[in-house]
């Protein structure tokens, strides 16, 4: 992309990541790159043993290491202990997107009787509707709608696009991607003989803080009580959660995952792509769910689960599938082989 | 949350639901809560006979229950002949959605030659495009687009942020959570020496009332006929109907199902979420599917149906994965067991 | 719908799509149906010669075929070498769509540092931030959000409520549908003491020429370097891509596919809907992946690959799924039978 993004000294950086330095501390670097494509200009960071080999010929002007590394080519270099954590925090030192506001666009619909705190930014089109309260420093992008009475914590950022329902708790430093829907109803309906009536959703739903939820994703207000995310959590983008589910603290969803309705996550629980979790169940703390997983009942055990079957060629597959159909009559046949041979 | 709602009467509620009313017509509630939690305050109800345990413990104001339950703290009773569709009815009561505008917003921008019926309410930053018709009572919300010659019936509701392209016709009704896409071009391409030649979408979505469609579902248009969801049909988030879909009458939908090009599903159908349906089959009335089938033929008698495998430890699961790729090895293993028992 | 669209003469038909005409040139056109359905001012096609037999039956004013049919009924013909591709072309001619306005809507909010080609639509409420750039016949519907210095290329179309972040470079000719939002943030975190902490997403998006993306769906921009898609992919709606994938000229990935970071596919390659690829692999060109695939490691060979079982009753089912899981131990027993007849 063509921005030009300001330039940092080595020093600078060394100080922002509590790094030993070693080389020329007024080395400027403008940006970070991986080892393999970094330029003379540009940071780079190992974190992973097995990409050594790549130190030797980075072309990087500087490299975030977890030990002093010898090489005629390696002359500025940060020594830390978690080179992946320094990583993620010189990340934060080299973004590129558009600084907050810090006002309220005039094409901006914000009530009268919402209550925004200091340096707050409200995006052109937004719409903020009566008694909402937007604190300090929350940073509210194009189009976001917030419903009447949802409260978005302190220094929170909320996309373009996004729709945050009415009565919704967000707690501080969260951020929130374009396109999620914060809020809609729980799907709740009883079977009458005139078809389906609707339940209305009572419930809101509270977010904790330090939480931050991708793109297209949906969270369901609750039927009665609220549904919960806990603080930490981390959401990716299209995932689905149903009414009165609770997500526990720092658990780590990812891309289309699907949670339904009333079930219960624990706390620093991972999970893969497109994992499906069954309604009504409880995930103790610490699970790991491989990608695609599905989830039909409790899991009372901390440790790592999956399902599904491997990808065949489709020729062989077709024969796969068709014998895993027939299992109950192979075991069967099994069985009266070990009858005969008992005999 | 915050927001206080209304008190009603006991004896307002037993008229609303026409239920037998034992105790204090005047006791005054405020609120639904399951019976676990709910305070003096606030009504509850009983519509599983195994939560019964729960009643002689209850601090609710009043319960729904199916029969008298003689209790100490039971005063007040509303009987009913289905408690779970009094709890429904009961739910619009407290329900806490700011209520309709009865305007036009001045920031929305509608079309002159839109057609608007009494009653009709236009949230903010929402556009209304040439030929729409809004019927009596509609209710379309903050930043919702409604392309050229759709029709939306009366007391219909849009959620904000809803895309609605052109020449849709939605029935009387409906409700359309925020994120939601109806009428995006069917996924139709000739395939050419030159790549992927785009087939224009020419027909439209057709959806009939008393219809619910969740957050951020897609509903594509019809190649050259309608896409077709008919009355009473209810659908959760994330749902992608693909061109030329046909839902029939109160089947149920799930979170997170897709249904490929072209597939018919009949009345009364019930799809647990993440259900995935081939293009161009046919199932029939009456199907439940369990949650994350994957169909890839017709079906042509009622039922129940699944598919997928179960969860299990990943160390397990990882022999098993293995085992079921051999199947058709180990078939041959057990022909070849029968015919040496044979000889 | 009751959109009339305007008639064309078969002559001017066979004209755009350069076909030999049979019947009358002057017979006029409105619209386009299938054989079974169209009347005598609609034109049809017959693509497939598995539908031949509707073609003595059908009532349709003229027919695009590959060769001359001898029929009472169809007096007019069009012949061509390829009729679904005709068809695509042809569909083009009665397309329905509003067209482009040429203008700036007064509502929509437009740097202006903003750098706008000839012949820009912008649709009401639209955002279009600093040093944006819109290639000359651009067209951005309303609602639609365009972040700073993000290029679309010429000729390109936006759809309503789109999402595209800041810094994404989007070719000539491109279709994205309403609700989808190219660039949030990759799911980058690394792991602490203190819990997640987020890594800033430096890079952007990508997209070649001639690409069309369905609704509601999510594109991250890379870590570091950028997400791309190449000229001539097609993608569907919910269609889940995370940071850093790359997908190949060509490649068609229907509905509800999702791809996780770092993962290369190669070119025309084809997905059925709900495929799940896992992160950090690649698939070679002309992999051909059949729906709900689950793609856990790369695959070097050009093919058509599957994964699943087959959908059973579930009664059945849950008996097949429970021999699934047991599937190490019976593989234990016929071992031990074959040990036994060895003896």
């Amino acid at each position: 992309m063509a921005f030009k993004r300001s330039s940092l000294s080595l020093a600078q950086i060394a100080q922002e990541i509590d790094a030993e330095l070693i080389g020329d501390p007024d080395y400027s670097l403008n940006g970070l790159a991986s080892l393999e494509i970094a330029t003379a200009s540009q940071l780079s960071f190992l974190s992973d043993k097995k990409y050594q080999s790549a130190l030797a010929e980075t072309c990087a002007g500087a490299v975030i290491l977890a030990q002093f590394f010898d090489s005629e080519n390696l002359k500025n270099q940060l020594i830390v202990e978690n080179p992946y954590v320094a990583y993620a925090k010189v990340s934060a030192l080299f973004a590129t997107r558009p600084s907050a506001s810090l006002n309220i666009h005039p094409t901006a619909v914000v009530s009268k009787r919402a209550r925004l705190g200091k340096n707050v930014s409200v995006g052109a089109n937004c719409v903020i509707e009566d008694d909402v309260v937007l604190e300090d420093g929350c940073e509210v992008l194009a189009g976001t709608f917030i419903g009447a009475r949802s409260v978005i914590g302190g220094a929170s950022l909320l996309y373009p696009n996004v729709t945050i329902y009415h009565d919704i708790k967000i707690g501080q430093n969260c951020i929130i991607h374009g396109g999620t829907v914060v809020g809609s109803d729980g799907f709740g309906f009883a079977p009458t003989d005139d078809g389906w009536l609707k339940i209305q959703q009572l419930g809101g739903v509270r977010i904790g803080n330090n939480v931050e939820i991708g793109s297209n994703t949906s969270i369901d207000r609750g039927a009665l009580t609220d549904t919960i995310i806990e603080d930490g959590v981390i959401i990716d983008n299209q995932v689905h959660l149903a009414h009165n589910v609770k997500i526990g603290a720092r658990t780590a969803i990812a891309g289309r995952c699907a949670i339904a309705g009333s079930t219960t996550i624990g706390a620093r629980c991972t999970m893969g792509g497109c994992v499906a979790i069954n309604g009504h169940i409880e995930i103790v703390d610490d699970v790991h769910l491989n990608g695609a997983t599905v989830v039909t009942k409790s899991i009372k055990e901390p440790g790592v689960y999956s399902s599904g079957t491997l990808m065949q060629d489709v020729k062989q597959w077709r024969k796969t599938a068709v014998r895993v159909s027939q299992l109950e009559e192979w075991v069967a046949r099994i069985k009266k082989l070990e009858e005969q041979l008992a005999d």
